[in-house]
């Protein structure tokens, strides 16, 4: 089994607007859709379309923690959050005839009591009924009042309990997590920028800072580069993938594709990991909703795929 | 007791968006608010707010539904609102550094079991706990799948319990109320020329559009029309308010805050009720939220209102 973790996670809603939307003037809304979201739910949504044993867990909170419960119900997808008293957050994206605009609430305030409660769960899943987890995937922001070093315990105890561990973070709570020594972090360039403190454009740079990571406490980056490809760097091997074919559609989730990919990988040679996760990531943009690939395409692209390097 | 309804119940959201707000961008909510909404809710928070005795009642769904139900809880409204499956629906207004942008979901599908769920709920509140309703206050729209004579339905209900009525609505949903002969109508001037397909710009046409609204079922009309103040309009009499003071604010809620007056003034005359109606209605535009009327104002403003005619 593979578990996802998703401390700040996100009812995902999308608002139609027929026409134009119109600033300072009242809209209506021609059509409301819901997703459960957060990085963490959304590499669920794609290890469970391909099939592959998942539990999400993370926390949720309010009537929107109470939504996105009954839609992972809805999915079919096994979780297992830790319920907090504030209101999970919403993020909302307006489409009209033009374009898109993103409105991204705040994460809900967690308690300590509420964050001692889902380190003990933690805890508890990974030494009983998930004690055999292959992988633990530590995805997404940290809601305020989760401490800065919560993707370093939970590194520890996914450590102790001998699953795989793959951060996807940003900020501090990358450079805290980093410091744990996760098997796998997945930043992008702006977080790998982020982290390191060096410009990253392109792969040259995007490798050279991925070193910079690995002596930070990294047993392996993979920098996603968007269409400039992949670059992995490990102590023993630095490896590059270009994308197989841009499409135009939904960027937002292709990440967590390729987290996914990443995932269910675990044990195999580099060279077909990336190639999955080129192959995932590209066919993920199909999707109009972030954790849906388009599987055919998935199939397709993972033919074409070359990886340089090794 | 005052009963108001709501059968198109909505979760009022403020977003707060620091400096300006960005088409095609994600614009971090910087504040989010919530307020439990929809017209005859915002009547019912204004006369708890003077001390009278309400209930409000209506339909209220799934989480948004818990939400707006547990921020009634909050408010120490009481409310006998009956459960539907579907959402209710949530109304968004994005406020930034220049404006107030908003965006109105649809309303919930209502399935005509639950309409008749709630039709025998309101007839037995009226037959029994309520029997003793001084008024029954109509408010907002209708969401989809209950019949459009609801109102008249509801009318026929609250008058055989001895209620006076009071219909605040638009549209087709109007025009059926008002067959059934309410005891009052407070349209806005464009409910107003919607119903009798009449021009409404200032007090004349408006004075003569509601002579042809008493003409299709209504025992007295209470026109609104924003600074040019409001005209009531019954077989014995024709009178006019005009505005006392015009404040900079929110205009949302002032209908609401118009109506709550008239429904607390039931069976007082019609001079007290209208100085009371422009009094309360200037007042709560100084409130950001609508169903809240700042006291003080409305007392000091109550003294200035002239009402005119007779």
């Amino acid at each position: 089994v593979i578990v996802t973790v998703t401390l700040n996670a996100a009812l995902d809603v999308t608002y139609r607007v027929k026409g134009e939307f119109a600033l300072d003037e009242t809209n209506r809304v021609d059509r409301v859709a819901d997703h459960a979201g957060g990085k963490g739910i959304n590499v669920a949504r794609v290890l469970h379309s391909f099939g592959d044993e998942v539990v999400a867990t993370g926390l949720l909170g309010g009537c929107t923690g109470a939504r996105i419960r009954s839609l992972l119900d809805a999915d079919g997808l096994r979780h297992r959050f830790v319920r907090i008293a504030d209101e999970s957050r919403r993020t909302t994206v307006l489409t009209d005839a033009v374009g898109a605009t993103g409105l991204w609430e705040p994460g809900p305030v967690v308690t300590e009591e509420e964050w001692r409660a889902f380190h003990d769960a933690f805890t508890h899943d990974l030494t009983h009924d998930l004690a055999h987890a292959r992988a633990v995937v530590l995805a997404g922001s940290l809601p305020p009042g989760v401490p800065i070093d919560a993707y370093a315990q939970m590194i520890g105890i996914a450590r102790a309990a001998g699953a795989y561990t793959i951060l996807d973070a940003d900020g501090a709570a990358l450079r805290h997590g980093i410091e744990a020594h996760p098997d796998l972090v997945k930043p992008n360039a702006a977080e790998l920028a982020g982290l390191t403190g060096e410009p990253v454009d392109g792969v040259a740079q995007a490798t050279r800072a991925a070193k910079i990571a690995l002596g930070m406490g990294a047993a392996a980056v993979v920098a996603t580069l968007g269409d400039a490809g992949m670059v992995l760097v490990s102590p023993d091997t630095t490896r590059q993938v270009r994308q197989p074919q841009r499409f135009d559609g939904n960027p937002v989730g292709a990440g967590d594709a390729c987290t996914a990919a990443l995932a269910r990988s675990v044990g195999r040679p580099w060279d077909e990991r990336l190639r999955d996760a080129a192959a995932m990531s590209a066919a993920s943009v199909l999707a109009p909703v972030a954790g849906v690939v388009d599987q055919e395409t998935y199939r397709r692209l993972r033919q074409l795929v070359a990886v340089e390097g090794g």
